[in-house]
């Protein structure tokens, strides 16, 4: 057996990242563990969003802790768009299949803009944390644009 | 409006946890986002379980990695069961919210023996990994048991 889940891992790692994350007995296990990492990811950023442009109360050790979770996060869900996964209940376009060069630039911006968003919310300065959080919501939208349909 | 998301917030946060934790717009959301962190949870805590029962090929690093997602998505989901959400797109018994004492102790639990998942997934010992898996396990069962539908 270790054979054939060894390539399967090594087939089904877009990204960087330790074996054992991207093993899914069916393809509509993989869509949905990957939508339920985005939506925890989102629900986390939502609320540094809120609080950066005001909608939400500021709390500086709440900012740190949403930005925080929504980073763990956004380092999840790429290694589930295995191949076989494009059909189902999924809204991901055929192009995260057929460019994945260009798709895992994308995840690795919006992987990025989270690293700096924990930092700006680190810091304390509701100012930069708006500034990020705008950075990282482009990166959101840049990839939903692109990769998914709706 | 602060003063009424301050008294949502403490309403709303069932375990210790920090403000911010227990934001949502809608009852549907809470629900959508619980389920989410559980399948994440179930997802990686599968893996490790998996790895200390010889289905899944043992790999040390593997087993601390997703030993450590699974614990900190346990500490997720129990905020988001907030006032209005027993009814919906949800399989939670009314007895989350009729004996909220006996759900926060299941919760702490299962939280307690994620913690000690990870401190055996360190360990790098086999024999540990799967008598803690298994003890992860119970405790999943118990609460599903008590407080799941089905």
């Amino acid at each position: 057996m270790k054979p054939t889940v060894t390539f399967a891992i090594a087939v089904a790692c877009i990204l960087p990242c330790a074996s054992a994350f991207a093993q899914f007995a069916k393809p509509e296990d993989a869509i949905k563990y990957r939508r339920s990492a985005l939506t925890v990811m989102a629900t986390h950023f939502g609320r540094v969003a809120g609080m950066a442009n005001g909608r939400i109360p500021f709390d500086a050790n709440a900012a740190v802790a949403n930005a925080t979770i929504a980073e763990q996060m956004s380092k999840l869900p790429y290694v589930a768009f295995v191949d076989g996964s494009d059909k189902g209940d999924t809204n991901a376009k055929p192009l995260v299949w057929s460019d994945r060069a260009k798709f895992n630039a994308a995840a690795e911006k919006l992987q990025g803009e989270m690293t700096k968003l924990v930092a700006a919310a680190r810091a304390g300065n509701q100012d930069a944390l708006r500034a990020q959080a705008g950075a990282t919501g482009a990166a959101c939208k840049a990839c939903h644009d692109d990769f998914r349909k709706d």
